[in-house]
């Protein structure tokens, strides 16, 4: 089910290959309340720095997105393109430009071609419809293999409430630089406060917990709608609101686990889990810093239960522990107990569930009960080809 | 010219691959001078923790060096393992045990197979020779593919002075977890706390200003070796001092390059220069942080000179700078201005450069006056391949 209140459309204009979608409407007939999360890197393209002022205002009427072109180190020619774009859509749909949200993804140092795009905002205005989100996941998506779509609904006491999820590509993974894009939308009635504190909660337990190659993009932009369409009415704290946050949640983990799923040449979808740590924190860094080591990472994709590099990589992280008291388990097999070796008996079995798509590895420090997650993917010769291979 | 004072040897022990040598040796006569650096991992191997308590006595008599295992999350056995093997050699060479400098580089979590290496020491010992040290070179080799050997000869009034410099394998490379291992030998006469100074300034200019894959090993160790054999005496401050540190800085930068040529399936070696920072650090985090970058790593595989990788990389390291004052060149083609990239034509004249197998990236902030390089490779497919097919 769809949250009401929301209608949706996309075309190709040829950003990308011709009759691929590359431009992407979400439109809503009246003001829904937003949110929005940006890339935390110094370097922030147009549609980044146009965004961040417009969630200020707390409500928007839509969300407009390109892929193909990230708009980013564009300068001002850059920004006035982007608001061009935007007064133009407004002007069609009847808005206030300033009430659209922009997204775009693709590749860094290219300008938008508007001759492209602006004769194409009618169509995508006449062509809106409250069941075609999937096309603009599909108009979003750069390297994508598929398009990411999540619902949840959300049965409260006085109605029901439903939330969809749109994203595509994890990190800067494509090859013409793509970026990380999540859209939550739900129909449910909540203050702007709320949201844009669930939504920072969410994605600090979700997209912050991910990692294909550790580069952040310049493009990175998580938005949230709430419609209200629904009748539910949630506040922080009202009865309900811990369901709606734990599916919101979800819907945004969900999300994040297909980017890594579809990462540029991943094969295998890893649950990097630090358990037994003093704090969150540290074991949030431990976690990221295995998650993103290029000799394990090479080792997930060779099927090798190399214990030594994931204690290498924990050792050169900053973060006190004492490597004699780690625990290592890929899936339920232990091969590592206080910092040696279980031998190559253990390491068979665990090579054995290395060989599936999908497993966790688990350390556990034994100091404390903090502990982290940091989803990951196996690094091959597919990303190092679909990354070589880039205009030249 | 080889410094006076050092005798070498190596044999092969069958720790690895049947007639590769495996166990090299550095011996002096008489007691030479000492310093020792070693990796700032958490994760420390037996030979670099008993390394660390010996150069504190200043002065040493050999260097015993291993490569096909580690010796690292080995415990307690580990550690007695290296003294047992110390010990033995010490009796063969009439010395005592706390004067022989440990090395160990290989596979993680392999205890050291003591039944094939205790036999081959009377043999190591009664080889010794003035001119063997590129078989210690060969003997320190795990996926390198060519021996590290530089020399360079210090002119200063009162006479001459040697230094030799003995090195393996970038970083954690190598499929079993090779590691970094230094060795610079010299004749002249130096008090041990200028030495380690020199020492440590050396390291900090050179083989910390590498990177292959960003994975700091458990074994990283450098020794320096000094035997006064030449008759050159120096300290810090005294004639000719100056000449000497700079080439025995040479000697660590030239060793330290030739660990990137021969990083795993790297192709080309880049110097990532970035210049008009406000100090040093900063320089050196943001070099660093594009060094390491697999965006810009796969796109140097792929002779692509896609500067939007290297301004994004740039962007999420902490250090502040203005992206829009940002230049960037590569060798002497300039294609990024003020933050904003020159065109397709200066592209292709910077893809042409790329073709080449040694080059620089210069990327100018016009900050202030500061500036760092790091040495970098590519990321290519070999390198997936070396790392991934491990044991199994």
């Amino acid at each position: 089910m769809i949250p009401k209140g929301f209608f949706f459309n996309a075309v190709s204009c040829g950003i990308k290959a011709p009759d691929r979608l590359d431009l992407g409407l979400i439109y809503c007939p009246q003001e829904a309340v937003c949110a929005g999360v940006f890339t935390r890197n110094l370097v922030k393209a147009a549609p980044v720095l146009l965004g961040q002022e417009i969630v200020k205002k707390k409500v928007a009427r839509a969300i407009l997105v390109n892929s193909g072109c990230a708009n980013a180190c564009t300068g001002e020619r850059g920004l006035e393109q982007a608001q061009t774009l935007l007064k133009a859509l407004a002007q069609e749909l009847d808005l206030l430009p300033d009430s659209i949200l922009p997204a775009s993804t693709g590749v860094i140092g290219a300008y938008l071609p508007l001759e492209k795009m602006l004769p194409k905002l009618r169509e995508l205005g006449q062509g809106l419809a409250p069941d075609k989100y999937e096309l603009v996941a599909r108009a979003m998506m750069t390297t994508d293999t598929f398009p990411k779509v999540v619902t949840q609904t959300v049965e409260i006491g006085q109605g029901q409430g439903q939330i969809l999820g749109l994203a595509k590509g994890a990190g800067m993974i494509a090859p013409n630089m793509a970026t990380m894009l999540a859209f939550i939308l739900s129909d449910v009635e909540i203050p702007a406060e709320d949201l844009e504190g669930l939504l920072k909660e969410a994605v600090a337990r979700s997209f912050n917990r991910i990692t294909v190659d550790g580069d952040t993009s310049t493009n990175d932009t998580v938005y949230a709608l709430a419609s209200g369409k629904s009748g539910l009415s949630l506040t922080a704290g009202s009865q309900g609101y811990e369901s709606f946050k734990e599916a919101f949640i979800k819907v945004c983990r969900d999300l994040a686990y297909l980017i890594v799923k579809d990462g540029e040449g991943a094969n295998k979808t890893v649950c990097i889990k630090v358990a037994g740590a003093k704090n969150e924190d540290e074991a949030e860094i431990l976690a990221k810093t295995v998650a993103n080591s290029l000799l394990v990472k090479t080792a997930i994709f060779g099927e090798d239960p190399n214990w030594g590099r994931i204690l290498a990589a924990m050792g050169r992280c900053g973060v006190f522990f004492n490597p004699y008291r780690v625990n290592i388990f890929i899936g339920p097999i232990q091969i590592v107990k206080d910092g040696l070796g279980l031998g190559t008996k253990e390491e068979q079995k665990a090579h054995e569930i290395m060989t599936k798509d999908e497993f966790d590895i688990l350390i556990d420090l034994q100091m404390g009960h903090a502990q982290a997650e940091i989803i990951t993917c196996d690094l091959s010769y597919d990303y190092v080809k679909i990354n070589a291979e880039y205009r030249t």
